[in-house]
């Protein structure tokens, strides 16, 4: 499949990564064309590895990740352009976290609202599916490092695209039982606001190495 | 030990039954001195259970469990009065939920702030710590209720107040290590901010039956 993967931080390099080894023909933007971690990127890959801006990886993908950073996602797929996303499955990866005050850092949309529903308010056309948010990227693409059961949530409107994601999460080694369908976009808000649980037992663990499991009552 | 119950909600009313059932003496705080739930309780919880006024539960008790719905928790505190609270041990179960908007609820405080944190800053010669608020209260009291690993959080900046609730959560059932101490009050914001995705999950699998284990790589 071709897919496109907007960022190219430790995030957006180890699910293009991913993809990559997956088969995928993965195209990496960015706000320029010569971005040096994205050529880089795209020359160590190998041939199905390509780069560009935010514009040429939406209009290669049929499917696109959002990696950004979530105080500048909005940004990256206005860039993009609604015309290039609409219609595709977008997978929000991101989180809208504000690293300009005192740490840990603080949401910067929270509560009533989510970076999630912002992107779907803005590109209605677009298939957004919130997954793999909670969690370290080396986690989100390789979940076998961290042993025993532990949970990847998605939330979306478009119950298709959900499913396809789901799929998509299931190449990546998620036991179809460890992800956990929240419903619509609005639950982004959930998974974008347990971060700051995250953010703290980062802190009390030491240790990004870990994941969260909704133990249930039979 | 004598323990002050603060609030006649369900919450309260299950920790009260699990305190007197594990020997200790509650006293039940409610606005007024003839609330008819919690004089109903006394009754029926036997000789070792009373009730009282929010005062009158923080004079009976040597530690003191705040279970009154989050967005009353700071007034319910104050009609206790800060002479009766401070120096105590004062278990922070609530959660500032704001029902009066659209479903699921959101919070009151949150993101920069905690309600815990405001408790904490309102009494500060009371040692707040914020525990148990991350499920419904049937689990809170028996765990043995979700099979498998899962775990309670606990957050205070009183190093051996929180040693204190630590034991006490072993009593109701905690396994030592699913006792995860997330560092300081300040850290309620994370536990707090887990309420909106709690919430969702509730949502989605139809059953507040659920508790969330923290899985660890090695």
């Amino acid at each position: 499949m071709r897919i496109g993967v907007l960022g190219t931080g430790i995030v957006g390099m180890a699910i293009a990564d991913r993809l990559v080894g997956l088969g995928h023909e993965v195209t990496m933007g960015s706000r320029s064309a010569d971005n040096p971690d994205a050529a880089h990127w795209a020359r160590s890959a190998g041939e199905r590895a390509g780069h560009g801006t935010f514009a040429d990886a939406a209009e290669a993908g049929e499917l696109l990740f959002n990696c950004t950073a979530g105080t500048g996602s909005l940004d990256a797929l206005r860039s993009a352009g609604a015309e290039l996303v609409a219609g595709k499955i977008l997978v929000d990866v991101a989180n809208p976290l504000d690293f300009t005050g005192s740490m840990p850092p603080s949401l910067l949309v929270s509560n009533t609202d989510s970076l999630g529903e912002q992107i779907q308010r803005a590109f209605p056309e677009a298939r957004v599916v919130k997954a793999l948010n909670t969690m370290r990227c080396q986690i989100m693409v390789d979940p076998g490092r961290v042993p025993g059961a532990h949970d990847v949530f998605v939330c979306g409107d478009d119950a298709a695209a959900k499913r396809q994601v789901r799929e998509m999460l299931t190449t990546f080694g998620w036991p179809d039982e460890s992800i956990v369908d929240l419903g619509g976009i609005g639950s982004a808000r959930g998974t974008e606001a347990y971060l700051l649980l995250w953010l703290r037992l980062w802190g009390a663990l030491g240790s990004r190495d870990f994941n969260i499991h909704v133990a249930q009552a039979p």
